[in-house]
């Protein structure tokens, strides 16, 4: 078990260095093992090139080493359907492998225990199981739209140590520092998509948009917007990642002229006239977004958790009081301590003069 | 100077070794060496005992040893005066030692210089300087009291993670867990008083003592009450250590009743009728209170921060978020993000599912 482990590690390794253009799928890492040396690697290219395991045979015969015998460690059960790409299970059949290890299985209904499946059907030996919590770990997206039938949500946050993300008179650039910002957008860009309210829009006019030197990708832009009031001529309509705003009771006329600038507008109404957000959540993850980076003011946010739609806060705290100001959620009145929003610290470190945290929400 | 650290450096652990009970004197650790062995060692006794030069001579005495010729360390300049103990610059005269190094001068006026000239003066080779940012820290409200004429003021907040340390309805026991209570009680031990507000007294009705099974001193206990409304039977008023209240314009027989209960009232008044922190302040100096200890509400947290005489923020956050509620701190309104209160982060630690953040106020 402790080769197991040690082989595995490598290939979760190996997985982190996926670039975030695998997204949708996931990110996969490979490592192929005979007489205790590896004699091969790889991980997923971006979407539509190869998936680790394919990438790892290729790199055994480049090194001109022979597969026959070898353990297959690799991060996510081997896929059994053709896809973008062929089958890998039918690939690491083909080159006479002896055992599969794999550290999960892959909730992807067309796969879900049938990769290992067949590999075994084929006398290879498989092995479920090594390491899951970190190979969970890489794919939280990836896995959440298929186990939960919505995307990894993560929300951020940027506040004084009292909590205040904004002076009462709406002031809030900038409360935290340059390399907290930055951080930020670092979050952004493993994100598949970026979400606001309109209350932002409308208040900060943001890009919602990565601004890194090395940006290789924007995600899509989101807009939670009931009424459509999103102005024409708002940053977030401008050139970087496809814009899709969700609103619940627009008029046709407007979401026409949205629909003329280039914007997706879906209509998602809920009881109460306002966008429902379990709809919301459920278009997203047909439309293959894994994970969804939130930056939004307290009335979003209060409402993405009180649905229970965010998995992860990411909140960065600025050594200062502001007193009064714009709090980080807004939640209907708790009347008991025992109705708290409750997480745990998955986290915690400084950047720069700033804090970051962390936290997963328990369910 | 290698050696000088070296040696200066287990002087510092041994005053870390004071107990609670030197206050109002500092805590002082003391080493002895001679040809590059310590001969002696100790540090501060309880108010009235020995001082950390005496404990360590008194140790050479006991080995057998002989001072001559031997360097003392210690973390503060030896006492020119008579106190509650003679002078240790005699007693290290005395004692024929070669050499004395020091971490930082005492900033008592009745000191001040005097004890290292002293020493000079009778021909013993002095050197002052070394680690002194570390003794600085070991006693920063003896050296507040005689450098600022106000007490190291230490301000307690237990909150959760978006800045709410009450319900709306009040409701505040507990959003931290009992681990961080408890070390809140480890804060409040080391101090020599615990200040709160007329507010805290009326809702939370505290006790403002120190509940730890070690406990060898209650604090003194300190209620800022303009009017006098504390309770006659409020919990603050029962056995633990002294009360003293703070009041402005309180009627003479509520101060009276006050008395009879054996409670000091002190007159405090300023132009808008309230407490005069900066009088209350001195105050405290003079009654040779080295660290106050604050636990309020966000009304005496705001103006004890805006008055400037706070200088270390013990911040305790829960994984919860309460959306309203009470605010740490009540500042006048900011309308301008540069006139933020400052600080810079000094520890962040977990103490079980929270965190804690010492944070030192910036000037």
């Amino acid at each position: 078990m402790a080769d197991h482990e040690k082989f595995m590690r490598r290939a979760l390794e190996l997985a982190r260095k996926c670039s975030v253009l695998t997204s949708p799928n996931p990110r996969v890492g490979c490592v192929i093992v005979r007489d205790g040396e590896i004699i091969g690697e790889g991980f997923t290219q971006p979407v539509g090139g190869n998936h680790a395991e394919v990438e790892a045979l290729n790199d055994v015969a480049k090194r001109g080493q022979d597969c026959r015998g070898a353990t297959v460690y690799v991060t996510l059960e081997p896929c059994s359907h053709r896809g973008r790409t062929p089958p890998c299970a039918d690939a690491l059949i083909r080159a006479n492998v002896k055992r599969v290890v794999a550290a999960i299985e892959d909730p992807n209904v067309q796969v879900a225990g049938k990769g290992l499946a067949k590999l075994k059907a084929a006398g290879i030996e498989v092995l479920c199981g090594v390491l899951p919590d970190e190979a969970r770990e890489l794919n939280r997206g990836f896995l959440s739209r298929f186990e939960h039938g919505r995307p990894w949500v993560r929300m951020k946050v940027a506040a004084s140590l009292d909590g205040k993300t904004a002076l009462t008179n709406g002031e809030s650039q900038w409360i935290t520092s340059e390399a907290a910002r930055r951080d930020g957008h670092e979050w952004r860009m493993r994100a598949d998509a970026i979400m606001t309210g309109i209350g932002t829009v409308i208040k900060d006019n943001p890009r919602l948009n990565v601004r890194l030197p090395d940006t290789i990708r924007q995600p899509k832009r989101i807009v939670v917007d009931s009424q459509l009031k999103t102005p024409i001529d708002a940053r977030v309509l401008e050139n970087g990642g496809d814009t899709w705003i969700f609103s619940a009771n627009a008029s046709p006329y407007k979401i026409e002229a949205m629909q003329e600038k280039g914007v997706q507008v879906f209509s998602a109404i809920n009881d109460t006239g306002r966008v429902d957000l379990a709809d919301m959540m459920k278009v997203l993850a047909e439309k293959e977004i894994n994970e969804v980076h939130v930056e939004a003011g307290a009335t979003l946010n209060g409402a993405l958790i009180q649905a229970g739609f965010v998995d992860e806060m990411l909140i960065y705290l600025a050594p200062c009081f502001l007193g009064s100001g714009k709090n980080m959620v807004s939640l209907n009145d708790i009347a008991n301590l025992a109705d708290k929003i409750s997480f745990e610290f998955h986290e915690i470190r400084t950047i720069e003069n700033d804090i970051r945290i962390i936290a997963r929400l328990t369910k």
